[in-house]
């Protein structure tokens, strides 16, 4: 992309009511724009890093051999007075009259809706176990959404729903599905912990946390790595680490949230199965979640310095990004990063060229803030010596490097 | 994948209520399932056929370098009433009130918080043209949902807005816009016109729509494709064709609609940018939309038989599907037909293997129903000869090819 041809707006300023630094930088570099209390447009290059973190999220899902599809985001009521949470759920729980007044809700999660389909599709135990994941657009009507997309009321999240005839096929399930999630956020360069933790209003028994490790995070965790033990500190209770191995607390932002069912909507709702015998049987459900739209603020808040974001490059809306030190008159510096930009197009990479006429000083503090990885800075002074300065974001100091020895550098990364 | 592993499940009979076959054929062959009137979840086989016509709009759309945004489903009411739609639109629109009683809508458009958004953003005349797009669910609250995702209350759209100085620049970038689609529905393997059309409710002047072809076609329009004309008939007033050429006349389902907006939203809402004299100008504004989910719907009114779909390559669910013959205890069927599988799939190719223990004749009428492009089918007579039989889907006959002799086959394709 050249910021020329790219409406660019980056702010010195936010508005007060922005707390969080991961929510102050989104909006100082353009990531998102806020459209109303709680709901916030994603902009070119925060789409970037949303798409690359739900790109990563939809390969590991499918490895695992859960199958994609896509539940409407609007549901009826009646499911949900299935399980009674039509009123148990509260005020979170967007809800809406159609034309011809029959009630609906803007859905926060769909056990109902997943639950509805297996009953109706499944009825022999030969076809489990199954699990079906979805990346979709939720809502939650908070009373007082706040952290930008940290506490949004719209959100992208990847939500799936496992089926078994037996507990031992969940536990199986359930292990897999904590694999896939340990692959996800290393791939996503984060520093994390996985968490024992509560089951809260969604219900069952087992149940996991994955928590970003960052200073703001509303959680506390206390854990023990040699012990290999992770906690909500909520579930501990007076409890020293197994093993007793002394505990480390640290404050984390949920990001991934594992649960083991049960037949707790199965029961409610009617959804069997027959089993090798002949016999009806309740179905044992796991449910998963991933915070899409929230990993992006969680990576923010764990990677960052005063100048502005620094991605991980996995996740980047550019691994690098070329800054034309343009003068007047000075065709020699264009012409050259226009040749480098294409060069790494055609080898595939994603990168960004800043071809505008803005002062260098501007351009190096945009190119902070919104946290490219990689500066290729091309200069006049450097050209006389067929040199650009290559700067890595977040690491002290820069290199010349031949320009000539740019693609290799990087195949070598 | 491995249908063993894949709880498919077809049908042989609809509810009455499926009036279009497309409909039907959706619904019998498990592409979706219906939630509630006009709500359908989309199950894994029609979700990857849905990606797949999405994945072809963004690469063109991306070519155009139009930029993807992601807006919220969910819009204040305030921007509405300052265009005067939160009361014309009627009761299409869906209407809800948040928990301290704010109105809102579920977006059926989105030409107020993207106008919203650039008056906020851009400020000079430097920054045009530009064009943002989406892809998005959105939602129609329709009197009488029909026709399944042909006439859905929520589905998917590619919409986008192009903002310019003046008129020369938006007419550049609709012509632009409609070469892309043009590309996109070639790729997509439809029989479709271009077609001069009404600007209806969004307002506006020159405006075109991109119909299929397809006998049950809600529009009717005529063309000449001599002259290089079509239209929508209702813009067709005692017209003969320019040219003098005899219009012929078909049926078509509207799959795009592009519009040139001129300043109808920019004005109402003061969306303004200084030009080169330093004076303030409205902003001129195009608007182009895609039906992405209703293609795949068009797609089947015009690909079809009376034994089920017939995808065009480029968007069915699988390119290839292997049907392995089994009796008892027939073990090198089965080892032949995953032997194959594997190597397509090493190769990149998407291709089902049907190991599951039915009848031939079930597997044969399922796989023409789900409507894979082409099936090899493995059995121990064929591979006695060291051959299997391959069928194209809606050409008669099959052909023996030499196992050794199949990749080499699809590789000419």
């Amino acid at each position: 992309m050249k910021l020329s041809q790219y409406p660019l707006k980056t702010y010195k300023d936010t508005p007060a009511e922005a707390e969080l630094t991961s929510h102050r930088l989104m909006l100082r570099s353009g990531l998102i724009k806020k459209l109303a209390s709680g709901l916030f447009t994603w902009m070119p290059l925060g789409l970037k890093v949303l798409k690359k973190i739900e790109n990563i999220v939809r390969k590991e899902m499918d490895a695992t051999g859960a199958l994609e599809i896509l539940m409407p985001a609007i549901q009826p009521s009646n499911l949900w007075e299935e399980t009674g949470r039509w009123d148990e759920y509260g005020n979170l729980l967007l809800k809406m009259s159609d034309r011809h007044n029959r009630l609906f809700c803007f859905g926060p999660t769909h056990e109902e809706v997943i639950t509805d389909i297996v009953r109706g599709e499944l009825n022999t135990y030969k076809q489990l176990p199954v699990n079906f994941y979805q990346i979709q657009t939720k809502f939650r009507d908070e009373i007082r959404p706040r952290f930008g997309v940290m506490r949004a009321r719209d959100f992208l999240m990847k939500d799936s729903y496992s089926f078994h005839l037996d507990q031992s096929s969940l536990d199986e399930e359930y292990k897999k599905i904590g694999h896939a999630y340990d692959n996800i956020f290393m791939q996503l360069g984060l520093n994390y912990r996985k968490v024992r933790a509560d089951s809260g209003e969604i219900g069952g028994s087992t149940s996991h946390e994955y928590h970003v490790l960052a200073e703001s995070g509303e959680d506390k965790i206390g854990y023990c790595d040699e012990e290999d033990f992770a906690a909500n500190v909520e579930t501990i209770k007076g409890e020293t680490a197994p093993g007793g191995g002394e505990l480390s607390f640290a404050r984390g932002i949920e990001v991934g949230h594992i649960f083991q069912l049960g037949d707790k909507y199965s029961k409610s709702m009617k959804c069997s199965v027959l089993d090798s015998t002949g016999k009806s049987a309740n179905l044992m459900m796991g449910c998963y979640g991933i915070g899409i739209s929230r990993i992006v603020a969680a990576s923010i808040e764990q990677n960052h310095d005063k100048s502005g974001i620094i991605w991980p490059k996995e996740i980047a809306p550019f691994e690098i990004i070329i800054i034309a030190i343009t003068k007047k008159d000075d065709e020699i510096v264009l012409l050259k990063s226009n040749q480098i930009y294409n060069d790494f197009i055609k080898l595939g990479y994603e990168i960004a060229l800043d071809d505008r006429s803005e002062r260098a000083g501007v351009k190096f503090a945009e190119a902070e803030l919104i946290g490219i990885p990689f500066q290729i800075i091309v200069s006049e002074r450097g050209l006389k010596n067929n040199t650009i300065e290559l700067v890595e974001r977040g690491k002290d100091g820069n290199q010349d490097i031949s320009i000539d020895a740019i693609k290799s550098y990087f195949e070598n990364k």
